[in-house]
């Protein structure tokens, strides 16, 4: 059994898998600048939101190192961190959290109370994807195939990861005998980080392109679909990239289970249902080519939503940290989400 | 009106426009001898099955050139154009056609004979084609903004194609105001050739990842959706590249309608439904990486099957160069190839 580690925090120092090398490479990029951290972060070396909340805590402890621990440096140092992704949530309300922490210390205590507080968030971070595999796992009896898209493993929280979690614990509990995993255009997440992280825990495993699936699920080979969420609304209604609503859709055709797999930090009790959350479009250039390449006409226009989103109907269980939601979702959730965390 | 050319036959020679430079080169391919067109037969310079059976006839008459029109020079022709690609029907049922029109002519006159078959076989193809469009434009209102998936147009047929023929008709009818192609994993016909088909033909149009398909269907933004066929049983259930069935399914849940355009060679009464149509699966190469660049782990295994079946129950007309056949579809199919061509 290979273990994947896409973060590991140091006394003074941490390091991060460099994903953009991933699956032809394996290297850990020493992050001990200010200027490698910012680097690492817009150039998409490390990614996935959970992960980069880390990597944010975590650079804020750099910024300490090098450029002082007055409440001006921290600050600017913050500020400097959260601007290499302006979008991503967890990156910037995770170092702002780590800035408050530090500032509410004696200047002296500050770098070692950041260094402090971004290693815990990586320990809650693992201990929240293990409960949140447990609760999946659970779900998923012997002698499960399970389809899953995009990336949701090590790679994207820092943990084992959410709906991959849960297929690798399934696996390592003898319950899975094969994860099928969508390519995940345009970005390709499963056919580059998934497929990696599956080889690398000898999960057997095969990949589909996107049109497969539908077909795959109508085979019979697949007994349950699992997949991450970036917004669950208080009715269920799931938020995911791009290409999870036509998975969920196609699986209850065919009777087979749809499970969602996410912290619950993830829902949103505020947004009521899938039509009040806004969907993210992202550039065109992302559609038709990949990585330089260029398969399509100069100048076609394209439609490229980040996400898309599934409703609750087809959802059977959102599984989170605290226990597995099931219709009705709303009143599922809100308990879920009031619930207190027992050890 | 710019229009499409994928292949021109002339009085004793011909030429095809090149599909492995598209979209980024446009160059028609002389097919002067007979390495020139196994050539590109193999390498997929021509492709698509009703394109390359015209291909083949005219291939045969480029054989006569220039291995002599006895039996067994015109039989040695044939066979090794047929070799080019074995598994592709069209192909070798129409240079064996031809085969058998020259074999029952005078030696002296098979050359021309051989040439004249190919031109109107071209013709009957352009024909056909255009049948197909007109009973398909017929259904689309005034506003339509069609989906389509794979590539169906004049590189694949010769004519103006099916699916997208009928896309091509309705929008010089003034009836279509966009249309929506999917990209199509994973050889990305969608990509590389529907997209430049519909630019050069000026029809405003949006590329999709196959992975967004389905919130474009749930947003309202289409109006219909259109494919090609690979094979339809006499139930209506029909085979077609693969993602197709994924595209019905979430059509069907939205209300939107869904069409076939193929001609009715591609009717089998013999089979009786999906069930009894075997899917070619391809080699595992082609998930995972494109045009030589890889993104997955080496060795992965992948699902790639080349179609899927969509079920009659999704299907809302097969639209024919005979007319259109609805539900019921087995009672409507029978009826529709029965009857006879009226000019």
């Amino acid at each position: 059994m290979t273990d994947v580690i896409s973060i590991r925090i140091l006394a003074d120092r941490f390091e991060a898998l460099d994903q953009t090398l991933l699956p032809h490479e394996e290297r850990l990029l020493p992050l001990e600048t200010m200027e490698t951290v910012c680097e690492a972060i817009s150039s998409l070396r490390v990614r996935g939101a959970p992960l980069l909340g880390i990597v944010g805590a975590a650079g804020l402890a750099v910024a300490a190192g090098e450029l002082g621990t007055s409440d001006e440096a921290l600050r600017a140092g913050a500020a400097r961190i959260i601007a290499t992704r302006p979008t991503a949530v967890d990156l910037s309300a995770r170092t702002n959290e780590a800035l408050a922490v530090a500032l509410a210390m004696p200047v002296i205590h500050r770098e070692k109370a950041l260094w402090e507080f971004a290693r815990r968030l990586h320990l809650e971070r693992m201990d929240e994807d293990y409960q949140i595999a447990r609760a999946g796992a659970a779900l998923l009896p012997e002698g499960s195939r399970v389809l899953t898209h995009c990336n949701t493993g090590a790679l994207a929280t820092g943990g084992i990861g959410t709906a991959l979690g849960v297929i690798r614990l399934a696996w390592e509990a003898g319950q899975l005998t094969r994860c099928f995993a969508t390519e995940t255009r345009p970005l390709l997440q499963g056919a580059r980080l998934t497929a990696w992280e599956l080889k690398r825990l000898g999960i057997p495993a095969s990949l589909l392109p996107d049109t497969a699936a539908a077909s795959l699920l109508a085979s019979g080979h697949v007994t349950a679909v699992i997949t991450g969420a970036d917004r669950i609304a208080a009715n269920g209604d799931t938020a995911n990239k791009v290409g999870t609503y036509g998975l969920a859709a196609v699986a209850a055709r065919h009777g087979v289970p749809f499970y969602i797999a996410a912290p619950t930090s993830t829902v949103d009790l505020a947004c009521p249902g899938g039509h009040s959350i806004p969907i993210e479009f992202r550039e065109g250039g992302e559609v038709g080519g990949f990585a330089g390449q260029r398969w399509s006409p100069e100048g076609m226009d394209a439609y490229n939503p980040a996400f898309d989103v599934t409703p609750a109907e087809l959802i059977t269980g959102i599984v989170t940290e605290r226990g597995v939601a099931t219709v009705p979702f709303d009143e599922s959730l809100r308990q879920i989400t009031a619930r207190r965390v027992t050890a």
